[in-house]
């Protein structure tokens, strides 16, 4: 079969490799349908992180569960499944507490790269979330978007406590932030600032339910915000893009007593303990615990009351994924959906 | 009158100032009845924080009101009053919302210093709660802590979560720590883990509600946390410290999911972006916002549900302040409590 490799710093091979198998009773064959590139990817596509040796890509996905091992009991062969990056068990005390990204025995839910045709998904029962039934093919791009990046925007809002009465701020326009914007509008969120300078994700966050567009970035960004809330700052920020200047932005643009949520994976990030103290601001964030989310975001999307999957502007068939890493590399796309099949 | 003047590091003076008089139409005067040492007056007596004048000491203090401005309407001449350390309009947004120590117009309560036989008080209306009545003699420890200490360990307590259900471990045993202790229990927490290698302390911690005594620090009090907590964590962390031990220490305690609360003053305290985020961990803190919290707790000391004022293992008349600052910097004594009358 068919999957992405990562043989080197920017250098993406889509290479012939042996049918993935069940190696534990707890895994699951999915046959995929659609997978993505990720903002994440980027790290070690452009050399930020290191790479050691080849690497098999991705880690969302969708797709129809083809065999499953001997333990596996919540998901069927034939059913089509939602999964998220981490996997889970779902059963043990944190992820009964809603941290299934923290689980006790948390590993990759996708360990040999789920940009393939086939992909071996570890803990199938804990990890997969299986749909009422086989989707319209118009559906794909937002189950496929459910699961890494609105469960990520989703558990970001969740975190910043975006609700009635809030004004939300989002620091970062790419998927994940575009996506904070929506679930902040579906938390009930009063008013939506989102922070870009893109012409056209500024359309998109608009039709997610930003009231407000911010240009500034840095000081100048936090200043923005603080003419639009009576000095005060917002009482949510959502920071989707995990560098020290993105986070000083999000800290100094909630004001005391509000929440930071924070999702971008954090590269160099140092906070002053002393900003924080008197900051007063409750700060929370990390992987986001996707599967908590899943079956209502699985919901609302069957259901069309939501569309995340317009995040995704450049559809491509799996052969020809180094175009997409080189798109979204280069800021031409937002977010790349890769067709396995 | 006599007031206590930090003249440079490690030098503690009585000296004769003026009487305060009114400056603001804000401002009330008080007769202070007894103040105290804090553990943030040790950072400057150790020359931690510079002292470049002599400087007017204390911002913990209760007493009778002896003058109030044009403007004050909520206390009067004759009534016992408690205050916080910041002062705070308590009616801006910020204020509302719990903040008082984030006021819009936030300034220092006694910006002369409190350990004095006279203080002017600023924002009087917003910064200080009048006792039911006079109090009885052995009810002014008490109410003294509820200035600072307590409602610091209060707000702790309540940043970090604790309540029934919860597993709650303090770092620092200074009086704020042991207060976070007596907070957690009378939060209802299910357990608490006090972290202190002193008997004395570990003692009023147990009597505070401490079930559990940790010795350890650093790595060793962390993997001492998890083997009481099935590897996991607390659900609530306190740091009443200040330094990047402690806030390491309290952050890898916690578990994902869970919520610690930092009180301790940062000083060259940095947080790892990184480390924040696979921790999963809920972090707010800052300055406490003791007036939030004054009302419940005059009322829980009025009816003795609470002891706070324990906490006070030395008392000085004002006169001897010198020799508190040095018992407390030698930890001979875990709080001072001087008399001004």
């Amino acid at each position: 079969m068919r999957t992405v490799v990562l043989t080197g710093p920017g250098s993406i091979a889509v290479e012939s490799r042996p049918e993935p198998r069940i190696i534990e009773p707890t895994d699951a064959i999915l046959r995929v349908t659609a997978s993505c590139i990720c903002g994440s990817d980027l790290w070690p596509y452009r050399g930020i992180e290191p790479v050691t040796q080849p690497r098999g890509m991705g880690h969302e996905y969708v797709g129809i569960v083809e065999e499953v091992g001997s333990q596996v009991q919540t998901v069927r062969p034939g059913e089509f499944v939602v999964g998220s990056f981490f996997a889970s068990d779902n059963t043990c005390p944190t992820c009964r507490a809603g941290y299934q990204s923290s689980c006790v025995q948390r590993q990759a839910a996708a360990p040999d790269g789920a940009q393939a045709e086939r992909v071996r998904i570890t803990l199938a029962d804990g990890t997969l979330v299986a749909t009422p039934g086989m989707p319209a093919p118009d559906l794909i791009p937002s189950l496929l978007a459910a699961s890494d990046v609105l469960g990520t925007g989703w558990f970001a809002a969740v975190a910043a406590e975006a609700g009635p009465g809030k004004t939300v701020a989002v620091v970062g326009d790419g998927a994940v932030g575009l996506l904070g914007v929506l679930a902040a509008r579906e938390l009930g969120a009063d008013r939506i600032i989102a922070m870009s300078r893109h012409t056209d994700r500024q359309a998109l966050a608009r039709d997610f339910g930003a009231t407000d567009i911010v240009e500034a970035r840095g000081d100048a960004g936090v200043e923005a915000i603080k003419d639009l809330t009576d000095g005060l700052g917002a009482h949510s920020v959502i920071e989707a893009v995990g560098t020290q200047e993105a986070m000083q932005q999000a800290l100094r643009s909630t004001r005391p007593g509000g929440h930071l949520g924070f999702v971008g994976v954090a590269h160099d990030v140092n906070l002053s303990g002393e900003e924080l103290f008197f900051s007063h601001v409750h700060v929370h964030g990390g992987p986001a615990p996707v599967r908590r989310f899943l079956p209502d975001l699985i919901d609302r999307i069957w259901t069309r009351q939501i569309d995340p999957g317009r995040v995704f502007d450049l559809e491509l068939p799996l052969e020809r994924a180094a175009e997409g890493y080189a798109a979204m590399d280069e800021r031409r796309a937002i977010k790349v959906l890769l067709r396995a099949e």
